[in-house]
């Protein structure tokens, strides 16, 4: 590859500001190893629907799909202003036809416990420490994408959505999750719940063919209901969670409470080719934005994501992971993560954060 | 009511133990309150198959519906025996119908955390302490009960699922949870997926008409993946969480996690009478079964919401409650909540901590 063009949907509210830190990060890393990089900014999410009247101009698809990697903010707007069309339909609009369209059907979350922050989590410390789980979650299929119906039945409405997978759709990340995990603790535990939805049966049935071809790895299965209690209970039993869209999107939010702040996971997203979406798993937090204070370290994390997924380049990748790590160490923090036993002289705003790990890549 | 009639179906493993104390306890506090009451063994799960090769004989149904209300142990068998036809069957066999024959569409489970066990959370204190959440699951419809479909396309297995509400099912119990919050702390906080499913936006629609009626009730709302993170990190802004099914079934066991044994709590499944089924929201546990060691507080607390939602009798309700507080007060403990800092003088089993309860009283 002889320039790596990245596309940047810098999103809403805090997003442009984060996304210009993860920016920082990534020409940084690329002077540092000789990489060429293009930045090619694309509108999408509530600038593009006040230019355009839509979240996702097809102008935005064309560009997206010449990079080799997308860098996304978060999208959508404040609670108050959730009916307002600018934001309503954005998720519908934007946030699904982007997985879709680029058929990124695995979603990777990683909760990754950071020594230095443990204290911030709600869960104690003895459960916590060195919590490393993947969550893998199918993200373009499933009760996300399957047939909606609205009906009259007896004179009264009746509103469903429904559960589909085929067997193609389940292998594919199945052997996602294998691969996956045969680079890590060589465990993969499929959530779901057979004992009660027929599309579970046939992830089970799916999953134990693909496991027979990698008999390596622990190939585990936990009813869904019992997975929500051990995240808590025993995170450390887990290394790999494959699991549904629906299942997936739950888990990786409670998983994410282990670490005590929202604003550090990066999410990648990922189909048959090494192109890739790299973003934060939080929302825009309107009421914090453009005052310098959100913090970047989730955005500057899609980076490392995205050199291993797309570049794989894991040099780069672990050298910027090792950069967070130091600052975070030397007592480094923004406001979400600085509590009274930090030194106010550590407390750094959005673009001074992104600039102390860019010093210590 | 001249004699309460109650139906017990013991359950599997542990369920006969535990079942016994809970029994002992409801004769004690009848007897202290004068009511006659009168006790119908009901075959259902692992022994109901024995005999009837069904894990819910229609005689049971039958018997079932003549008495006022069901106390029922869990119905499961052991992991590794999950695919003998003894055990595979009993969610669509008995627990599934149990609940749509009696139209049981309202399924309560509380979280408190009991002041004396804190330390047996897995989650902060700070974060714990005084948490009471009413987890109002609807338990009759949606993905449980909802169409399933197995088809082929493009040679391919796709196995599907429907998660379906109808206004009134929404209805129905939105008054429910609205009612329970009238006389807690007055919230009820509907959790659901409106940015992507199409049933969630019924349940909003519907939740906001019951809402108008309860003026004096707030009326807050959550994505689901939200309120899986909200759960553990601020656990007290919930009073009454009003939620689907399968949501439910999740959130309930991420909430029993609060507490730090899922041996502790009871559930009551109510419909539009006072008629009720009382049960632990744990499973059969048959590594410890037959031992005199399982936690039979589920089941006595069960009898507490009996005399409550089924006969009205508060005054019995609270005085069961306070015997097991005073209980866990005076430091006796089953083994699941004992830890080095206990005495070990008061470690109990399973008849003697049904005992010591019943002395309470
Ligand atoms: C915004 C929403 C559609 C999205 C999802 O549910 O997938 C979000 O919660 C996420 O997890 O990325
Ligand atoms: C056993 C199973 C069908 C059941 C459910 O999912 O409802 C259980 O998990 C529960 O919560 O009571």
């Amino acid at each position: 590859m002889s320039k790596k063009i990245i596309g940047v949907l810098e999103g809403d509210f805090i997003g442009p500001e984060i996304m210009q830190e993860a920016v920082k990060i990534l020409k940084k890393a690329a002077a540092l190893y000789n990489h060429a990089v293009e930045i090619v900014p694309l509108e999408a999410s509530g600038t593009a629907y006040d230019r355009y009247g839509c979240h996702l101009p097809p102008s935005t698809l064309a560009l997206a799909g010449q990079c080799h990697a997308l860098l996304k903010g978060p999208f959508g707007g404040p609670p108050e202003e959730l009916h307002h069309p600018k934001w309503s339909g954005v998720e519908q609009g934007a946030i699904l036809p982007l997985r879709k369209h680029f058929r990124l059907y695995a979603n990777l979350r990683e909760t990754k416990v950071w020594e230095p922050l443990m204290h911030l989590s709600p869960v104690k410390e003895r459960i916590v420490r060195n919590v490393d789980v993947l969550i893998v979650r199918e993200l373009t299929s499933g009760i996300y994408f399957g047939e909606k119906k609205e009906r009259m039945l007896n004179n009264e409405r009746v509103f469903a959505d429904t559960e589909a997978y085929s067997e193609s759709e389940i292998r594919r990340i199945a052997i996602k999750a294998f691969e996956l995990a045969s680079k890590r603790k060589r465990k993969v535990t499929l959530v779901a719940k057979s004992n009660v939805l027929k599309s579970s049966v046939l992830w089970r049935e799916v999953v134990n063919q693909v496991a027979a071809s990698y008999p390596g790895i622990e190939n585990d299965y936990m009813h869904v209901d019992h997975a929500a209690m051990q995240l808590i209970m025993n995170p450390r039993q887990f290394d790999v969670i494959l699991t549904s869209n629906l299942f997936g999107d739950i888990l990786s939010d409670e998983a994410s409470v282990l670490q005590g702040s929202i604003g550090l996971f990066p999410s990648a997203s990922l189909g048959d080719s090494a192109f890739g979406l790299y973003e934060p798993i939080h929302g825009s937090a309107p009421s914090i934005a453009g005052r310098n204070i959100a913090n970047p370290i989730s955005a500057i994390l899609c980076i490392a994501l995205m050199f291993n997924h797309t570049f794989h380049c894991v040099t780069e990748a672990a050298r910027i992971e090792r950069a967070v790590r130091r600052t975070l160490e030397s007592g480094f923090r923004t406001r979400d993560i600085f509590t009274g036993e930090d030194d106010p002289r550590l407390l750094l705003g959005t673009s001074e954060m992104g600039d102390r790990i860019a010093g210590m890549l």
